[in-house]
């Protein structure tokens, strides 16, 4: 079984990327379906588990306890954060190729060897992608529209901050860090899944 | 003419992905080469030109000039700084296909529109890489050795601080950034290859 995660900066193409990937390698995908999941299970709704599971959850408090360093939590949240684990899990446990775009599954599935992707782009062209698929309606400044990247982006890298050791975009965490802001996310795809390919299939691979 | 730049933590693989790279693609391949270029040219011994270039060049002393914030040089380096620009753009102008490993290239030939490529590896990896091509006669201490992969890092950092307004291994400013720690330079080049083909056959590309 091959498992792919991806990571991205908020604007990057994470979720078309991902999709284009599982197209491409016939795996299957899993984005809101981890979202979906959860609110199901825990009896929420998904609004709520997905900001919970990005920043909003954690109070800006950091806090020493016994010595060790943490963050002020409720109790709801600690509670959707291992609902998200068991989820993501199970999707593991099923053991058929997948592509898990978020969710930290990079670290969730650590023993399972994935191919960690992480994608970023400059700021022009992550505003530039944001405009093109924003909710009918949304009509953000350049401005608000580079707070609310900046901000997604900061919750996503404190939320990894909680649940593992290393650091959210940080190069050593990841196989691949690519740039998608010089080509288009097609034609990235279709060089992506030989790499990926190419990579599954190394011959000392354990 | 297509123009590969490959910058690079010590240790994680850079003149080996290099060459066996430009072996696959049929490009030339620089990389001590320009040292000895700007030797000749500038009638220095070859070390002085690389710890001229590789932080021994620069004084620890930050400046204020006139306003602007700067570090102190030695004119000397002044000379083998801009010698090594021109070698680079020599390179360049010569119009054939080449790789280029550190020197800057990716920031000194911008307007060539490189694939700007970096590789990093995890401690243990680079420690083993630098083990394994120690001169003769090297005993280095892992902490030695630790300390030894940091200082020239923090000199290519510096270096690249001074000559462009990005940071040295920052995501954003290469197109791809590769972790080289989990398979053979071999199997990583063979698939590299042709991502780097299709980047360069991308139909947008202008």
């Amino acid at each position: 079984m091959d498992i792919i995660t991806i990571s991205r900066e908020f604007g990057s193409g994470g979720r078309e990327v991902g999709m284009k990937l599982a197209e491409h390698l016939d795996f299957d995908y899993y984005d809101k379906e981890i979202i979906a999941e959860i609110a199901k299970n825990k009896e929420l709704e998904e609004d709520f588990v997905e900001r919970a599971l990005e920043d909003q959850g954690w109070k800006n408090i950091p806090l020493t306890y016994h010595g060790s360093f943490g963050y002020l939590m409720q109790p709801i949240n600690v509670d959707v954060l291992l609902e998200q684990k068991r989820v993501v899990e199970g999707i593991a446990k099923a053991g058929r190729d997948c592509i898990i775009v978020g969710r930290n599954a990079d670290t969730i599935l650590e023993a399972y060897q994935p191919f960690n992707l992480f994608l970023c782009a400059d700021m022009e062209s992550k505003m530039n992608r944001c405009r093109r698929r924003a909710p009918e309606g949304e009509q953000l400044s350049d401005k608000e529209l580079i707070r609310k990247i900046n901000k997604v982006d900061k919750g996503r890298a404190r939320t990894r901050e909680i649940i593992s050791g290393s650091a959210w975009g940080d190069r050593g965490a990841y196989h691949l860090t690519l740039n998608t802001a010089s080509w288009e996310i097609e034609e990235i795809t279709v060089a992506l899944a030989d790499f990926v390919k190419a990579w599954f299939e190394r011959p000392n691979r354990c």
